[in-house]
């Protein structure tokens, strides 16, 4: 029996790598598995030898215990590897395939799906639209923070890269279409960023930067990015974008330094509910509203904030009774006056992986620099969650199976 | 000299018809108008005998008390009229010609009216971008609501009829693309509302009727319409609306026995800043959320949700602190989860109102009928105000120059 | 064994209904099937009993011998029908379902199909992008004029009824998703035809009609459709287009005496390379470039020309060398001076055939009477497809199994 | 009285820079102005007096003697100037803005202004829509190579730079907006380019490479430009595109070369209808047709392509009859199977020019050194056309009043 080592949430602040079992094609039971998700088939899938696999801002609210994540459950929806097993139904990937996996799991066969919204899939989670590996309340996909993986209707989901030296060589920076990089550039194209645009991201972590990355691929004229922690914004002024610390006062204050004029045409929310107030360091409290009534005041009139930023509906953790249930004190009538819009939710990957690819592929975008993309052991895990939840202007990069030197 | 008579507003409660002075081109000092404004030049206007000026459930906004509208404001931003006399700076505009404005003032010179954004003009208001005829806080342009009236910037603003004994025909129709038919045809627009859809528009006033009218008109396959008011829940379905009564359980639960599901494709809020909690009649509390809170449960993951009710920066009058300044508490989690995007805004009437024009001049929608258009003499308006304020289900439409038989 | 009557090409002019092999879950060879799929395993579809399969103007190309369509060629993609057995890959649709089956064969696994361009699957015909049943040239999978047939990756192609006593009640409406109404629908959507719009239809075919009620569907002012053929004028008037006679002038003429001026907002080219001049009945001769140069001078600057009508890449029966290879005198100095734009191909019919369907369960549309859908026994096609060749305003629907009444 | 040099057509093969009156706010009689605009008003016109005014390879169609040009024709559309004096009807501009001019006149009044089609203007030419300076057939408004040029509708048509040093330092790019930059632009934008797209531009004139470097900007993966001049191929190698000799091989091949695959996802017209068939240099025969039938054979199902490249509807010098009157053989039936889109016409400079002045401002697109932009005296002139038709990979910047060094 193959040996499967994986990261698993052990309760608030602790996770461990252990042991697990090696997948096969069924979803049995486990931590957070949905019931009616149990025992479900999966001759569609392949079954991966995981070549790296991202920590991400959203394992980190889990982590934190800011949700209801079951201890046990192995985390992890950033993922890429090698097809080592396929189901009897894949008919497209083959065994040896270098693949990256969207972090939404999809069916390519419901209403959703078969129109491009592979983020709110309806045949994957029995709780609501939309699905993840490793992730709370998601259907109870095992995470791929391990050493093996399994990847249901593969064909449909999984982005087979070209060429595998090619793949292997450019792997730090392909890592990242599993989620930050399509999230981050989902977050500008719904912001309405284009040729020319001036661009304002609120947060420099890894979902920020790359958005600031992608409105610069996008032909934004500039991008600023804003956030309370020094080495971030340091990080996001080394490809070329400029930057403010919100605790130093007003976004639309410093926008005129920058820019001449107080708002900018595109915003981007890459902080999400556990934002905080403009106060520095510790003493800067949980205000779940800030971020995006500050961008409302800081987006021209016309213009539209995309919000990859996470908001959910039951936040046990939060400051008041308002934020426990996802509410959110926010000032629509200045973003009525400037006929502002507004796009939450999931990146569906898939719209925007494969044209993401070629952009890497022909060295049109250095998105592992941006990020800071860092690859370590997966026995280096918990220090990996440490660092990261400790402000580290880092994008940590697990390498389980040794594809990546360090 | 002509006389101008004029709808002009008295205090809270109190509108009155009045001697006004008759138009020049020159924006000259009067209640409401913006320091910056007095003595502005109008060489591009023209002067309308006006056919004829609807009563909009946003002047009620003023009349309640509810804004810092100033006594003695001239009402009415919702103008069909004559030509007869055009500024020494018209090319196109002939006297004679009849026209539809609208509501809009943008002067096709600037930033945003150069890529149709013209509900956000950023030369013709200097408190803000965006204007409008008679309205509080928009710059002073006077109101229609009045035997005749000056459009400034006429090539650019006016949309002139092909014919005019055809448009005298239908002006009962025609009048509605000054503003409301355009305005609910943006709610569904922005709702995604297109060709099969399911669609549900909270509020039965003209706005949200017009909003239904325009769905339908886009193909959905089913419209309802949800209100308090009975009367105008009728209003809804004698043109093939389903309709719901918001006092007699959740929407999501009603849409159930209607459509077999609890959500729609797309919705609309046709209420705004002034809704009311669904308790029935006078026992119903305004509760300023409610509307959008409602919609997020009823709209399906991946849907869109149009806003063309007005919320707004500044409520004196409103229930709580937080309202008065615009916030207000929103479950933007439960939004998030779906995926859900939000438009809002004024209505950038120039974009619509030509091919909504066509579709009236060759009989494909009867918004006049949708919305009971019912011509009453202008000296009547105070009469209008107050039945509209009570809730009749019907469309004011002021005959200030005998161009209607009543 | 269960019997399989099915319609086949037996040379110019000559259709027969003949006994053939009932489905199983791989591609056999035969008639027109590519050596490259003979042998093809199907473990993702379905087989049905088929409710309804329409005879389609495309199949009158092959039956007119004017392609390299084998002899014992099955005929038929317009294929809606009763899911009898399921492949052990399939897991949404169950026995018992009725579906619709979109005349392109998709894989839902290629990079096509993942954005949505099911017309152009890149794995379904070894030949080139995009496939079909019972076609030449398109990678052979056997036609669905029988009374079963096979439907290849069933649960991403299928569209499953919501209801099947309510389906088979409205078949005949139903039965025009598989093909005509997504086909016209989508030569509306590109000619960009939308609310107030002016449109001409080129051809008062099926697809032609199609297009125009779709037109309608989409809110257009007026629909004008042209054709040669009086009986079919007739039809297209009986749901309230206005109609030409493109025999008795040119179409900007008699676009000047309907609307008052020569040219429509939106065309739609429904002829196809079969155009004929624009001379009367038999005399009029064979002229492929005839349709697509009126409509550049029938369409206002601006405006667009959506092209269902089918051009091919090799026509042995053309009139001349040129269209021979598929080379037309095209006039495109008049569509550049006017920025038109063009848009050509297949239909990919999963972009519109739930939406459609919606409109048709919800009575927004009555496809079947603008077409004039007519049910005959599948032992009759032969005198179907006679009738249909001579110009009968009829869109034929075979009844192999006794679903319809006659 | 001022002075004002100009160049003006003399006869084919023949400019010259001879004196000319001063502009007024009216459009006098002269060579090309239409009739119907003889003494047309423009109070809304503002005199520049010119900063950089460019040749453009549409200029040389009528100095070749392709076109129906008089002799003493005042050339030039491409311009950017200072503001000297203003009409009466201008409100935004003053004197001393500089300013670019888009090469389509527009009145900002009419249907299509009003929707951005400002390519095709109704009020500006009394032939057709769509007007232009100093050319052929588009109204009369007189050319500005020259030292003053009177610009109608300024405030429509005028893009003010913010800064007049900043403008003065970045102006040999910043002249590329009035025509050539936006077209490139408008080329790739329409042919479907987006970020991760694979490109090819036929064509390595001062279009071709102005598309080019939009597509960068944009986001392609690799953008391909094909030429028979090897000085224009390496101009594109200059700036990172890949190149083919159209004379060595079919487009195809050379892109298996390149890409590994014969097809690309967007494909560029910006030849035009005076294409030349892929012999080399001067055995190459005119072959309208060329470009286009290439282009279907080089783009992958489901893409698009953009046609900046001029097509005419009178080509009196043709080769053939066909050609004399516009008239193409195109394989449509290969664009057809290939769900192809087609978007001709003239680029509507005003949707595109902010944004790419933004990019320009912000150092994010070199298009001066792109297209190796070099000025030259106004004297210079005709040297200027004569090197350029001899196929020099240079676009020359006339520099009338001494803004720019030598």
């Amino acid at each position: 029996m193959t040996s499967n080592r994986a990261v698993v949430y052990q309760g608030p602040g602790v996770v461990e790598v252990v042991d697990t079992a090696y997948p096969t094609f069924e979803l049995k039971d486990g931590p957070g598995v949905n019931p009616a998700n149990v025992g479900r088939k999966v001759p569609h899938g392949v079954i991966l030898r995981t070549v790296t696999t991202n920590i991400c801002g959203s394992d980190q609210h889990m982590v934190r215990g800011r949700t209801t994540a079951p201890v046990g459950l192995i985390l992890g929806h950033e993922i890429t590897g090698e097809v080592v097993e396929v189901g009897p139904d894949v008919e497209v990937l083959q065994v040896g395939d270098i693949v990256s996996v969207p972090f939404n799991i999809a069916c390519g066969r419901c209403r959703n799906c078969k129109t491009g919204k592979t983020g709110i899939c309806l045949n994957v989670n029995p709780d609501r639209p939309g699905s993840a590996y490793g992730y709370v309340d998601m259907g109870g996909w095992v995470g791929g923070q391990a050493e093996y993986v399994l990847v249901p209707y593969a064909d449909w989901n999984a982005l087979k890269f070209p060429d595998r030296d090619q793949a292997l060589e450019k792997i730090l920076d392909l890592t990242m279409l599993s989620d930050i990089f399509p999230t981050g550039f989902h977050g500008a194209v719904t912001a309405g960023v284009g040729v020319g645009s001036t661009v304002y991201v609120a947060g420099a972590g890894p979902v920020g930067l790359a958005a600031a990355a992608s409105a610069q691929l996008l032909g934004a004229a500039v991008v600023v990015v804003g956030d309370l922690n020094e080495d971030r914004l340091k990080q996001a002024r080394s490809f070329g974008c400029e930057t403010i610390d919100v605790g130093a006062g007003s976004v639309p204050e410093q926008l005129v330094a920058l820019l001449g004029v107080p708002e900018v045409d595109a915003a981007i929310d890459a902080v999400g509910f556990e934002a905080r107030s403009q106060g520095h360091g510790a003493d800067a409290a949980e205000a779940p509203a800030t971020v995006l009534n500050a961008l409302m005041q800081a987006t021209a009139a016309g213009g539209a904030i995309g919000i990859p930023g996470l908001y959910v509906t039951d936040d046990p953790g939060a400051v008041d009774l308002a934020a426990k249930v996802g509410a959110l004190s926010l000032g629509l009538g200045t973003g009525w006056a400037k006929s502002l819009s507004f796009t939450t939710g999931q990146c569906p990957v898939m719209k925007y992986n494969r044209q993401l690819m070629m952009a890497i592929l022909h060295d049109r975008v250095q998105i592992a620099k941006a990020v800071n993309a860092t690859p370590i052991p997966l026995e280096d895990a918990p220090r990996g969650y440490s660092e990261f939840d400790a402000g580290a202007a880092t994008k940590y990069v697990l390498n389980p199976n040794g594809y990546l030197p360090h």
